[in-house]
């Protein structure tokens, strides 16, 4: 199987962890997968990922103290997996893990993704159970001193065929259930280890191995970041997507931070191979940390956002609990001409990035379409700019062979190019206005923190 | 002008720094220039490179304790610019710089390229001279912080719009002289100041857009590496080369560890944007050093450095004094099919690396043509194998559209690779020897430090 | 000579920098001499220190763009070593340097002190011009890649027999004019090389070897901070005190991070050997800055400064404009029970340090007296208190000899902490006022930044 | 209790680990114990301590795969506190832990020590058992990112006032047993923790206070290396001696890196306060690593090493199996002359430290007696040479107080400095031999990694 089929697109779905932190049951992930069956399926979200600590006994209990209990229950299987907490899962019972929640969301034209954190359960290693096709425990497995600076639960498992073994069982209880999606924690930066933030890499290669051995096509997301530049081929080589932030919340000061972020990977954004900007806060959010709260994004900064993720190529996962979603994110979410610059055949440059503003540029390299974006990083009103001929000669730049010819789009804009009175029709991409270049720098003005998304068009 | 066309495949040349270090002169250059162009330019070679210090008096004369003698004569012109030494360059006098010998070069077919250090001569700052286009002298552009750890010559230049006009006038100079190739110094890594390796940025861009200006289509290459990874997209945007690695000499240790930075460097190959593994310090060497020597490394390790800097696309220049080549050498240099990997349709990744062996893939986008390096990095004779599985997913992996059709010899191989009795013919592009594969395990015993590099046949 | 005798306690006196900037003149020196002389020298100042740039034509000229002009005037003489501006200061014509000044400051019963850069005119390398005592020019003696990161004027000298010469013939010509003190710059961290920021260290100590063959007693200061703690030991051997931060102004900010760097060199206070905090910003400030102004410190800040120098054992130099001192800073200035702290027989320890509050003591091992200073960090009124048993045993920590006996008052104090009815007196040291301890533990309540400083007694 | 007073001069004993790795027994214990009583205790050896994994079962016996089995059986009691393992330690059983061991050495006039790992058992709070003195359950203190990176048995423990309880029963138990010495690992220096090598900080203030409240004076020993010069204040208020190194075994590049360790530490070394070079690997080593053998150490270099230990003022642990000491060892551990140099009132300076020679200087505050240490670094034999008047300029300088008068034998020999017939007498303290010097060079011809220690006579 080669991976980069299992996500030829950026993934689009949504994630429970920004509303439920860990906290999540069976009849919410329901709620949310029947809002998106009938709300945002049509538009491309089918992902919907239970987040952190499925397993856990009591999650979010003593959450004024730890967000993960520390030493406490975990449900875990004969052979030192882990399986979902039955009081929140309750279909699970019986040995049927997340089946029967799989069945469900497939029945409704979705995907089904979990996450899980590197490695097999400390508890597991200090009572010495079974590992699955061997003949050790997982004392024998287990790494002492590899565990993760934030959650409690795991060791990292040794580079041994028993370990592989391990994961093979993981990823064949996976498959069985049905899993589409898996988002791998504490493996993309090991951030215990400043010197060794890359001390997961032989369990990214034996998770990437387990998929392919469990004969499923699951797409593998690999968190926390920031994921390390350097690492980049080896990402490229064996996952699907690699967080390049640590968690992103509703705060401006990430969402601007994140434009060096894109700026550092533009070009590693490839079919199979996307770098990852995180969640989208919006909406309803924060229950299980223990407030509802809506997003502190204002409209601009929603838009903002909405748009760097989608000409970058970033996958999507909604924060968002759905069925509490307003009119306005919700047409956010659902304006294809924006989604379109997601599709694999789009790719998109940076042109400029200063600490006031940005300009990327998007070329849909299939019909020569080129689209712009201007986006205002200071805290006032401004007049953002950019002259056309920098934006085409960076279009051209995205064209995914260099030495080919342009598409017939790109040809006519750059031959407008040449004459004043062909200058290029904007179409704002989200308001649906259009208007004629006045000269040949664009130029918009911008609230503090807002943007225009341009399609240029003859 | 695009810059990616300036070099649409890597860079092939001569560099004069290996033999001469800083004491060539015009005779030898021209010299190399003429063998250059009987011997070596039918296969591709055509820069000669006329590396450090051409403008400094007495330059190497005190070579027992400088390599760069601090303080000393430097030849400039009215305008704070460097201008060729006199004594070693004797047609450059009468302000014609290098514009005679730059048409001798272009008179054999060849282009010609010179080395400059980043900035500004410190004297011309010392002593207030003019800056030509404006009515700022040299200490208004000096930055007298900004200074190259290893050579004295130069002040960075400040990011003002008359350190623009300065390198303007630089560069105006030498198209004038008819320069095809700069390589730049101290600008890639800025080694003195280790947390600002890229204090040079703005001068890249810099000199990026006065070549733009000057309107010669002159390739800039980017020294000393190593290389920042974090600033990929930058060199990508702005240079068509930049050295991966230090200086780089006949040493095992340095072309073992160029495995290392080729991986890391793997997926930025393209065509008018190639990372460079510096000069290939083959024949002989290091009479300008003190002492002229062949080169240390055996026969095995030159075939190794031959093949992984072709199988990976880094430009070429050969450090070796050209009239004194040997046959062996002049073989390597001249063997057609090997060469053919830096054409831009080809594409190759790292299959695998381990501290003993490593093994490459190539792949022709155009033809589907696809060859394979394995390389023994052990200090003895092994046997080195890969799965023929791996390698040909791997070469799947190296299209330039992921999601395009197979070319039509990769699928004969992949085809071929579901029935044992069409095992594909391994044609060795060096021996010129062909073996069909007896299983679908390729193997092959190597000497140390030793390498095969086949071509995958049906 | 034993330098140590050089600075019996540690140097008290005025320094032209925070208000003159680089543009001190000869007169006003004189008049801040002669403040001194009548108003604080009976209190134990004594040092008149001209800083940075007496040597610069022009000086202060462009304040606007640059602090140091570059590559501009330097004052030298034919021995490459720097002159005082003769503008500036008049009396230095026809090779007299600074002698006169210093002439009339000894006059007043005071002692002169000068500022330097570490190493030799840049102009003086580029120029090729002699060096006193050698038959080599500045070019030999100069390093070409050791700069200032913030300074244009200087290469740093080799570590060579004629580097110190150079260095010889500095001391040479300031021990004739009547150098009592020199505060060397960019010596102690040499913080533009970050992974070798005690790069001058032969420079340190060819400037102590120079000072010892001077045959003058002249106190070395080592610029800028902060000091490396690895190499105490080092500056202990070779110096007479060392700047333990960076620049300090009136902040509060660094006024609270000089508790953290307090800690840090407690245990490095000793005769000859003082860790220093820097200039005291108070009174009239930053004149040659651009602006007058007043010290932005509180009365509660400048009290809190006060007492934290003296009871740590820092220099002490007034960055103040002498002759504008009002009365309650000159009050600050002139507390002789205060001042006493800096006796070398007083030995101080931090008692604790947290990000609210800090308690130091402070025993006087010839006395047995005991001081206590009680800091409230944090920034509102709070009460702040300490355990006597506590402060004793830390105060019995202070002994130079950990073996020798207890001084009598020192015994009485802690005879008395077993019975309550002998609990201390506190002896307000800024207001005079005494109370009775009504407890064991001694408490104070502080406004936002404020302290107290009490002498306990039976 | 003044901490100080717990370990007046360095520390001197015997440490299991050198030998028995974690294997070593009670009966292996008192053997080494009677050979001390008998043959080094008149010297000043007294300490007998026990080193890590006495609570481990089967300690030892995976060697080839584990220094320290992970997951496996610990001897614990009710309260979660570590107990020795009664297979080894067979006079523990009953609740008796090492009281009976203890006493019996205390039996022989001797010390007694164990080494412990800071925290809490990992599987004390994996199995929730109790903490006494306190409610709670050990996974309410263990901090479950606290671990140490190269042992598997603890958990750090957290800071809080139950965290407190747990150390304070720890001491409780240990005073009861009759320990005199506490060797903590895991926690001067954290290396797990690049970025927060002090995580340990707050463990060593709860043991220090846990100590005080015991009622016992027992010495507290940090480890491992390097200890953090920055903080040396810290260590110096809490603790007796802590490793400026990490494990020091026989091998010439450690022992030659220890003079840059010294030279670090010189002015730290003071009574109560031992910064430590590590254990002595004399004699026989090695057995339960695996295969006993004699140290590596040729006989100069154990020479260097004893010289090194006792100028700078070490504490000294001999790592050798006693019993099997051969003469000479024995010889180089009880020349009391050399011994002498461990008392608190020998301080003692660097004179200097190049690539090839050290010299330190040695003065004793209350004789005026002043010795003088000379090694040749350097591979081949070598004069190694220093100026008298340096060495006693030095020796000055490690008077107690700086400002008191010169003890008599030190004016006597600088007295002597001014008349060449005067010179000192040179007595060696290894070889007995006296000579009188021939000028004011001190001149010793030494053989590779030797040295020679002379007493200076009038």
């Amino acid at each position: 199987m080669n991976k980069n089929t299992f996500a030829k697109h950026p993934p689009m779905g949504w994630n429970s962890y920004d509303y439920y932190d860990t906290t999540v049951n069976e009849a919410q992930v329901r709620k949310n997968a029947e809002y998106m069956a009938e709300h945002l399926k049509e538009y491309g979200w089918e992902y919907i990922v239970v987040d952190i600590q499925w397993y856990a006994h009591g999650a979010g209990s003593q959450r004024d103290r730890f967000q993960y209990i520390p030493f406490s229950g975990l449900e875990t299987d004969e052979f030192s997996r882990l399986q979902p907490d039955p009081e929140r899962f309750p279909t699970s019972v019986g040995g049927k893990g997340f089946a029967p929640l799989a069945e469900y969301i497939h029945s409704l034209g979705l995907k089904f993704g979990i996450h899980i954190m590197r490695g097999v359960p400390r508890i597991a290693a200090h009572l010495h159970t079974p590992v699955k096709g061997t003949n050790v425990t997982a004392d024998q497995i287990a790494d002492p001193s590899s565990i993760c600076g934030w959650n409690p639960d795991m060791y990292g498992v040794r580079n041994t065929p028993e370990g592989q073994a391990y994961y093979d069982s993981l990823l064949e209880l996976y498959a069985s259930w049905g899993v589409d999606f898996i988002k791998c924690d504490d493996i993309c930066n090991t951030n215990l280890y400043p010197n060794h933030p890359f001390s997961g890499r032989h369990e990214i290669e034996m998770l990437a191995g387990a998929i392919q051995k469990c004969g499923r096509p699951i797409v593998l997301s690999l968190s926390p970041g920031p994921a390390l530049i350097d690492k980049a081929w080896h990402y490229e080589k064996y996952a699907n997507m690699w967080r390049i932030t640590d968690d992103f919340w509703d705060d401006w000061k990430l969402l601007k931070d994140m434009f060096r972020r894109c700026e550092l990977w533009q070009n590693h954004v490839s079919e199979g191979c996307w770098p990852d900007c995180d969640m989208l806060p919006l909406g309803k959010l924060g229950k299980g940390f223990g407030q509802e709260r809506d997003t502190k994004f204002t409209p601009e900064e929603q838009q903002t956002m909405m748009t760097l993720w989608c000409i970058f190529g970033s996958p999507m996962m909604i924060g968002a609990e759905l069925p509490l979603l307003d009119e306005p994110t919700l047409a956010l979410l659902t304006n294809r001409e924006v989604l379109h610059l997601l599709h694999p055949e789009c790719r998109a440059k940076q042109v400029r990035l200063t600490d006031d503003s940005s300009v990327w540029v998007s070329l849909d390299s299939k019909t020569g379409s080129v689209c712009a974006a201007l986006f205002n990083l200071s805290d006032s009103t401004a007049s953002v700019s950019v002259e056309l001929d920098e934006l085409l000669e960076t279009a051209r730049a995205c064209k995914a062979l260099p030495d080919s010819e342009d598409p017939v789009s790109l040809s006519a804009l750059c031959e407008a190019s040449d004459s004043e009175e062909l200058l290029p029709v904007l179409q704002d991409l989200w308001t649906k206005e259009s208007r004629k270049a006045d000269s040949r720098t664009l130029t918009a003005e911008l609230p503090a923190h807002g943007c225009v998304l341009w399609k240029l068009c003859r």
